[in-house]
């Protein structure tokens, strides 16, 4: 075991503070990575504000890491001191599991050890995993991703969170070429699946709320804006996309969104909301469409998006903070003030 | 224009009545046939009542229609005077749009023309077309199906709409040997999913409500039965169907299906409840798991779907009514008392 210094939240309504933990020296398949930024997921604030019910205090969030290897396990092959790594949502998995055996172990059968608030099974019973709020992290060298050289690492980190959640469903869903692509929402995600489906090479429109987002939105690699309150846009919207990713995690009108799909088209819901979404079955069963939905992605299809970005030149647009500012950024998260993810400075702290 | 007899409702809440409308007389391209059987589909009784509110009065339904042909016009050459023909769902198509040219004629771009209560593009405006709760019917050639000779003619009435709405997601979704395909709802639209997807090659679960339906739902062709009110064998369920078709159009509890299928599974829709149902999105994320709907099918997978249940020998199980009886199948199809589909028989009337 070795101390650790991170952030963390000691109750629902607590604000963030130092706190010092252990964590395991590196088993024999083991890389502890030297963290140098960590981004702040808005699933990062849902659990330290106990949003979802299950969160274990004192909680470290973070699943957005980026890092230099400072050493490794006596079995590790994989990788070497210093190397540049990331690590996202997934520290472990069963890796026996028909899901895991096809690369899908964000949905292990016998249940993926998330990044922060799961119980750490490497270390038994008792313990939980605390995420990239903190200097250090030790991860199953299998669960380590490689970071591309090219890539500015601070603006890398949210690619292993929002970067593999937009990623996973635009190639699942086969967008490319001809392909007609929506993307609902320009926050941490949205902002990252017009850049992916854009580089893609998908004809890519944003939905978004606000009139005040399209010359962000056309920046970023929108070929149209489609403005969602404008009914007359949305109108003529209808039966135009193949596919829609959908980022929203408010409660909203998914039909009006399914009625902008063309036959056969699919919504793939990225964003959780936590009520029910009202899904009308007329909208599904007149053109055969689909509601979906995406859990991050896979190990070897992050570091496939890891690879894509890298020769696409693609990272987040972010802000950096420091370690002390968590609450300030969670309050300008939460009013959408941000373009478009937080990123918490280790490297400089 | 010739006169033809059927049974219409002159209102949302009158009884059918016996009625002499006119018919058009085969233009070029249109088969004449002499209906002998018709089936009463739960769609019927929704338009007979207004339950759509866009019923045009009177209203004679029926799309599920045998008959032989009794004229053809100068231009027909797939079919000859004499011929055992069907006629679905849809008795009219643009033929020319991107989806009537893959053969969805049901999704057609511009409108498809349903076999009762549509605009008939055929004879000009203000003219709408009347179902098979009628002695006749005229319509376009490429909308006629052949029926196997080997079918017992008033149990293959059915297969044109309840064979088709879940043949079509069957093939969609793939279904055969080693796929398990649960089907919701036991009637109509169900006991012909259970037989197609059996005679598939499917491994099939019925899911039900009812204990009282287990053994004829083994009977149909199910390998398994699942009381959907009994939580322990939901639970069991959980997470082991790769495709559900869900015919139920009350409202029900989607998430509970939901969570009865592996990663990668998909619910389709082939009822149409009123109320829109309320999906969570977890039942969706975690798995990348589909909710789709899916609507009749198209003239080629019909012909196809016909072929099919003639090669395995499959009808429907039906109730033979005459046509002064239509009122009592409603009330009884109202209680689900029906094993399986009620068929008016023209053929002795």
């Amino acid at each position: 075991m070795f101390i650790c210094e991170g952030m963390a939240v000691s109750a629902a309504d607590a604000t963030f503070a130092p706190f010092s933990f252990e964590r395991r020296d590196p088993l024999p398949h083991d890389v502890d990575i030297a963290i140098q930024y960590c981004g702040v997921c808005h699933s990062d604030l849902h659990q330290a504000r106990n949003e979802w019910g299950n969160t274990k205090y004192p909680c470290i969030p973070g699943h957005e890491i980026v890092g230099f290897v400072e050493r490794v396990g006596a079995e590790v092959t994989k990788f070497k001191v210093g190397d540049k790594v990331g690590v996202g949502c997934i520290v472990n998995s069963c890796r026996t599991c028909d899901n895991c055996r096809r690369g899908l172990e964000n949905y292990c059968l016998n249940g993926m050890t998330g990044t922060y608030n799961a119980p750490d099974k490497e270390t038994g019973p008792g313990r939980w995993t605390f995420g990239g709020y903190s200097r250090r992290v030790v991860v199953n060298d299998e669960h380590v991703l490689r970071v591309p050289d090219n890539l500015d690492l601070a603006a890398t980190a949210p690619l292993l969170c929002a970067g593999i959640t937009t990623y996973s469903p635009l190639r699942h869903w086969k967008a490319g070429p001809g392909v007609k692509v929506g993307v609902v929402g320009l926050g941490g995600l949205g902002h990252m699946a017009v850049k992916i489906a854009h580089a893609m090479g998908a004809d890519v429109s944003m939905i978004t709320t606000s009139a005040g987002k399209a010359a962000d939105a056309r920046h970023l690699g929108a070929d149209h804006v489609i403005l969602s309150k404008d009914q007359e846009q949305m109108d003529k919207a209808a039966m135009s996309l193949d596919l829609i990713i959908d980022t929203v995690s408010a409660p909203h009108d998914i039909n009006a969104y399914l009625r902008m799909l063309r036959t056969d088209g699919a919504l793939v819901q990225v964003g959780l909301p936590i009520e029910p979404l009202p899904v009308k079955v007329r909208s599904l069963i007149y053109m055969r469409k689909t509601f979906a939905g995406s859990m991050i992605g896979g190990i070897p299809e992050t570091q496939e998006m890891l690879d894509f970005c890298g020769e696409h030149n693609i990272v987040s647009d972010i802000e950096l903070i420091r370690p002390d500012q968590i609450d300030m950024a969670y309050e300008r998260m939460l009013k959408s003030d941000v373009k478009y993810r937080f990123v918490i400075d280790w490297a400089h702290a």
